[in-house]
């Protein structure tokens, strides 16, 4: 990278860190970055510092946040005796672009993976326990289909069972839209094992 | 994205106006950013105030450094009779990589382009015709071997030829490593036209 200015050079390993940057993409941003005006670099930099000082953990469901509580948990209309479980505010997030999710959630941030030593105690599991001991009807397991994900879920579902409270996990199977023949077998035989009658 | 709080989602707005950044990505990016330590995020902030604020033309060449001149105007040891013109400063930074290459650039910052609308004054033409009044030997034309990398070598070729300064243009060609049948027609042609006796 010496064969630019040392600013460029800062800029484009300071992009290189995120993830999925490589060198190459780096530097094609870091050009467009500076041939753009500068109050365009200055947006993009005060939303960096602006989004990592004032976002904070959920008090509730320990998702992403401006405030005490998230939009969802200080929702009235939202149901606080439904609990999604997911992986990350990005599952969050997908589910409620459908609309159609009336519950709340429990962000655990992580997934279980003994793989790379992540264990019970490094996601939000004892957060979600807390939770249970008041008025909860039902946790749905939408971790991802993944391992880790299906290991996860079955750790929870282990867990929670002797309280009582209902728990359910979210279907797999084939994607709507989806060509058979371009499916994986494990999916293909989930949506089997899964089939409903009609 | 209104399911994400005020911070993150004027974080994922400014991020996804960058150049190859879809919403996804975007998102991915950001909540990154937010989890990573506070210093790292104002790193990253800084490094793009710092490049935007202190990186300017230089005066010769054009290419965008830190200094009045950039690093190769200013070495000594650079032959400045040879001029290579390329498009951007990452095409010049390509051929710095070499090593090889002991002359000096002019950076065009584009190339024409009739179907966007970019015509010969909207590139650092003039900046160019400029240096030749000076002592020079030989323009280089190394733009992409694109329709309008094609265009501005042919039209600078036709600028310059009068003046009696001898101007090429770099191979086109089969590159080096590259399996020819994998190869488009027009790159195969080209290298056989380009033919040398061995």
């Amino acid at each position: 990278m010496d064969y630019f200015s040392g600013y460029i050079s800062a800029l484009v390993e300071q992009l290189s860190h995120l993830p999925g940057i490589g060198p190459k993409t780096a530097q094609r941003l870091a050009f467009y970055i500076i041939s753009q005006p500068a109050e365009k670099a200055e947006r993009l930099a005060s939303s960096i510092l602006d989004a990592r000082r004032n976002v904070r953990y959920c008090k509730n469901c320990c998702t992403l946040t401006d405030e005490e509580l998230c939009p969802v948990c200080s929702n009235p209309k939202r149901d606080k005796k439904t609990i999604m479980v997911v992986e990350t505010p990005r599952d969050q997030a997908a589910y409620e672009k459908t609309g159609k999710y009336g519950g709340v959630y429990h962000v655990l941030h992580g997934a279980i993976s003994p793989m790379l030593g992540i264990g019970p105690d490094d996601i939000r599991l004892k957060e979600l326990m807390a939770r249970l001991s008041g008025d909860v009807d039902e946790v749905i397991i939408a971790t991802n289909s993944s391992l880790e994900g299906e290991t996860t879920a079955m750790y929870i579902s282990r867990l929670i069972k002797p309280t009582g409270i209902r728990v359910t996990r979210i279907a797999s199977g084939v994607p709507v839209g989806g060509d058979l023949e371009n499916i994986d077998e494990v999916t293909l035989l989930r949506a089997l094992e899964g089939r409903r009658q009609l």
